[in-house]
Formats: C-alpha cells, sequence, structure tokens
C-alpha cells in the first residue's frame, strides 16, 4: 500500500496564519485505475491566494494549493511516467488522481492537471512562477485588460513578488515607463539594477503619492494591483485620464477580518474616467498556453528574469507560506521535497 | 445695441448652493460677424454636474450649462433663423457665438452648438433631456460600457432623474430585469406604473441591500452609477460574478468637500471579478446623432416615457437648479424662458 502525507488545516486562520494552524497526516493510496495517475510532489507553491477565501478549505481537509509532480505510474494516455504535471491538488507529497478532474466554478477553481511542457535547461518550478499560474497572471490581466501602449507609465504594486515582477517586465519589453512599489530596499535595487524597473520604491519608507507625482508627473496609465488598502488608493489617485486598473490580489486585506474603509473611489473614477476590473486568471485557462509559450520564449532570450525563493523540506511548508505573507520571498516562493 | 441678461457666480458654493451665490448681470452683446449668429435662449437646462467641478466655474462667470435657444440673425452657413440649437453657452438670455467653437479638454468639454433636428409634435426641451445630453448619458454608458443581455439584472440608481429613467427603460427595451432606486413613494410609483420598471424602491425607507438580495436574488450583472455614496456601495456589494458597473455621476457626493471613506472596493472587485468604469458622455460625441436618433425613434413609438419638471421664468433659474439637486424634479428639470 502507498502512503501519503499531506498538510491539514486544523483551525482558520485568525489574522495571520501560525504553523499550529497546520497539522502533518498520513493516508494510505488507493490503487491506480484507468484515466488515473499516481505522481509524487516534486515542489509545492505558496501563493498569497491560498489565505483569501475562508470558503475554499475546510478544516481537516488537504490545504489547497498547486504543485509540481513526477508521474510514477500511469493508467492516462498522454501522461507518460517520468514527465511532470502541475496539479491542485493540495500540499501532499503523493497523489492518485484522475487526469481529466477538474472543478470550474468560483470561488475555487480547480483546473485538471496539466503536463509540463520540456523546459529544457530551466528550472520545473518554474511551472508554479514565471512560466505558470503567476506568469498568466501577470500576462492576460495586463495585455488584455489593460492593453498598455508604448511610452504610457504602468505602476504595479507587489512588484518584487511572484507576479508582480513578471507584470514590470512584461511592461518594459512593451515600451513603458515601469514603477514598482515593494517592501525593503534589497527589493527595491534588485527591480531596478537586475529587472529594468525604471522607478522603484520602498512604500514603507516612501510617501507613495509624493513618490507618483514625482516618477509620473501626468499620471498613471495602468495601474496593477497586487495588494490593495491604502497603497492602492494612492495610486489609483494618481491616475491619468482614461487609466486602467486591474486589481489581481489583494494580500494586504486577507489579514482583515472586517474589510477596511478606503477613499471613495467612483468619485475619481468619474472625474478621470478610469476603469477597474477584478480578475482571477481561471478565467483565461481556454488561453493558458499562449501564455506560457510567450513567457518561456522571453525567459529563453534573456528578457524576462526570475528569481525564487525556495525552502526546503515538505515539513516546512507552512512556515514558507508564513514567510510569503510576510514579504520575505523575493520572487517566487516555493518549497521543494 | 443687443442686450442679454446672465446669471453669474458670486461665490463658490459650500454645500448646497443658495440663490444668494448667483447675480443677474446685463450686458450688451457685439455685432454678429461672419461664422456667428445670434439666438435667443428657449429652456435652460439645470443638471447635477453643474455642481461638480470648481474648476469649472470661476467667481464673475457667467454660470455653465446647456440651452435651447433660437437662431434670430445668422452669419454662418447650416444655421438658419428660426431653427433652434443646443449650446453649452451658460445662462445667458442671448448670445453672440461662432457655430464652430468648441473646447475638447476636460475637465470642461464645451461642444459646438449643435442644430435641433427636426422633432415634430415633441417638446423642444427634449433636446436638454431624453433626446439630449442626458438620453445619450444614458445610451451611451449602459449599451457601449455595461452590454446588458437580455434576462440580465439591470440596476440604476437616481432613476427617476433625466438620466436614470432613460436608463431604466432601455434597459427594458432591451429585455433585462431592471431595478430602480429613487428618493420618494410617488417616484417609485412612476418608475413601476408608468416607466415598466419591474422593481422600484424608495432608498430613503428601505434597506438597499436587503431590496436587493429580494429583487434580486443571484445579484446585479449592469448597475448604473448615477448618484455614489452608501447607496452605490450596498449595490456594489450585491454584484453577480463578472457584473460591469458604470460611474456616471456623483450628485450624492458633489457636496462633500471631503470626500467620503467607503467600504473597500476592490477586495469585492477581485472575488466577484467586477468590472467598473467612470464615464463623460462628451466621449461619445462622434457617435453623439446615433444615440439620439435611437432615443427620438423609441420616443415616436410610445417605447420610451418621458417627463419634465418645469420651471417658469429666467430668473428663476438657480431656484430650479437647487430643487432639481434636492430631488424635487421628475425626470428632467428645465427652466422655460
Amino acid at each position: 500500500m502507498v502512503k501519503a502525507r499531506k498538510i491539514v488545516l486544523v483551525r482558520h486562520f485568525e489574522g495571520q496564519p501560525r504553523t499550529e494552524d497546520f497539522r502533518i497526516e498520513e493516508e494510505d493510496l488507493p490503487p491506480v485505475k484507468e484515466g488515473q495517475i499516481l505522481a509524487e510532489a516534486v515542489y509545492f507553491s505558496v501563493d498569497p491566494f491560498q489565505k483569501s477565501h475562508r470558503a475554499m478549505h475546510k478544516v481537516g481537509d488537504t490545504f489547497y494549493g498547486a504543485q509540481v509532480a513526477r508521474i510514477v505510474e500511469s493508467r492516462a494516455p498522454g501522461f507518460p511516467v517520468g514527465r511532470h504535471v502541475v496539479a491542485y491538488w493540495g500540499w501532499r507529497d503523493r497523489t492518485v488522481a484522475d487526469v481529466g478532474s477538474s472543478r470550474p466554478e468560483p470561488p475555487l477553481y480547480v483546473p485538471p492537471p496539466r503536463l509540463v511542457p520540456h523546459l529544457g535547461d530551466l528550472p520545473l518550478s518554474l511551472s508554479l512562477g514565471a512560466l505558470g499560474m503567476p506568469g498568466n497572471s501577470a500576462y492576460f490581466p495586463l495585455l488584455d485588460i489593460c492593453k498598455p501602449k508604448p511610452g504610457e507609465v504602468v505602476a504595479v504594486t507587489g512588484a518584487a513578488g511572484a507576479v508582480g515582477s513578471v507584470v514590470g517586465q512584461i511592461a518594459r519589453i512593451k515600451g513603458c515607463t515601469v514603477i514598482g512599489f515593494a517592501g525593503s530596499d534589497a527589493k527595491v535595487k534588485w527591480l531596478k539594477e537586475d529587472l529594468g524597473f525604471h522607478h522603484a520604491f520602498n512604500y514603507k519608507k516612501t510617501d507613495v503619492s509624493t513618490a507618483l507625482k514625482q516618477a509620473a508627473p501626468d499620471g498613471v496609465d495602468v495601474y496593477f494591483d497586487n495588494v490593495g488598502g491604502d497603497i492602492s488608493t494612492a495610486v489609483m489617485s494618481n491616475m491619468r485620464y482614461r487609466g486602467r486598473i486591474v486589481v489581481i490580489g489583494a494580500i494586504s486585506q486577507y489579514n482583515e477580518l472586517e474589510h477596511q474603509k478606503l477613499v471613495n473611489l467612483p468619485f475619481s473614477f468619474l472625474a478621470q474616467q478610469l476603469r477597474l476590473e477584478g480578475c482571477a486568471v481561471a478565467r483565461y485557462h481556454d488561453r493558458w498556453e499562449e501564455g506560457i509559450s510567450q513567457l518561456t520564449k522571453w525567459v529563453k532570450e534573456g528578457k524576462l528574469k526570475y528569481r525564487e525563493t525556495v525552502t526546503k523540506g515538505f515539513q516546512n511548508t507552512p512556515k514558507a507560506f508564513i514567510g510569503m505573507l510576510r514579504g520575505e520571498n523575493f520572487g517566487k516562493a516555493v518549497v521543494k521535497l
């Protein structure tokens, strides 16, 4: 009998998650049936969205999230032993699953396992980062919803994170002026010196509105909002006429039991004729490969750089998750099993 | 020498405007030059937007706004004596002006005078209401930005006003379920019994969120926001997945020297993947005639009903304006000279 270890939610978070909110359990796996695979996790993803919805997790369930896993047994055509998949099986080290199963409804979209394309020399973990969900979460909302034009000003918060770091680089590739906000001087240095952001600021030390008035005196054309909260209000108050805003994350808000009150947006939206859209990348599942293949091309050409913060060890996954929520990561946070 | 009377701003409003904030002055008009007309005002428009921007009015200037005027002298081809124009000359009873002059920049868009089409039996004042700027302010933002589909739920605030009453009726014509919010029981009765709204509520007596949960248990697909403030927050908190919101007015906010703080929108926008856009109808000046001719067709077919609140007398214009801001009007508020 094959055994699996899994990380289970013990209680719902109150404010920030703590390691005591998780517990490791074991289970026996069933035999592999027709249409199924057995796969062993190689990397777990830890992502901000995993903290967002109470509805997403039930106490006692395996904590929901993505992993890269190696197929070790297969009775599913097209999923040969030795290849890897990205799957939303949660934090568990071995899994027997149908390759066709998915759950398309919000708030918890569970896509079917996707075969990882051949990446050459690139690390497998990229399929959880710049060449996976976070990469596409930058690619589609920025290009399809905000449609930045060359010469326009693009601002991004959470700029040193898995999504934000890709957003800024795509905007730079498209000929925009890029302004990033991140939470440490080291991150700011990385954004400017390595990733080619034109301006970057440590929002903990800088007044966001003042920084924007200097870096973009005519206003911001596109704001890619990863974080919500007061920093977003500040950016949204410095938009140019007909500016576009996409909201794909609200990490600053996931801790709040009661949502904060912010400045009344509709009034400024009216005066400047702004557009704001909330977007979950699952919306683009039909165009998934388009994003991944363009991002892969840019990475191989050296135009899109990435950085990963890798925590080692299955049992350290909750700690990696908590650290990522505190902003301790550069780029994508993953766990190597 | 031809004389004109004009209503001039004496001081900027503090909170609600008062009659003492205006003064009547006289001036001598210059002779009509090549490319110019002399016209006599027949109706003045009083509109919520006239209160919105301090930048729009300077103390001592004629108060900015639209009028319908009859051409009495013309040295401009295509503008014959006897025809009428809609022009943004402000509240003045006689005007000599270029027919080609306009100012396209925000925040104060001044279109050139437009010739009123032949309306048959319909009142001229409609070209300041359902067949003018307010009509197009309903038509384009609703159809071009929100794109309601048959069977969808459309909610509108300020529903008994010049714009809102047209919004609800267009949505009904397009096969939507229409929910209106207005400020008196008499208005609610008018919306339901005469204009064919499926649901209408007096927001002063009803909890908006509770009303929406009953009238639209699956949520609102399209919200046409005329008013801003807490009622908007309530509607935006009851949107369906992928809902669309257009903000074209913020009458509840025009009185506030400091903008109110409202519930944090980006978070709910993310969860439901909503879209919000602020829109000034000047954006559609290239398609102006398209909107007017469709609206005229609906009025002539009896599908689009209108009502006007007419105040008589040049000197009563500030009073009509103040009453409209208090919600005393049904449908479009105009002044007949």
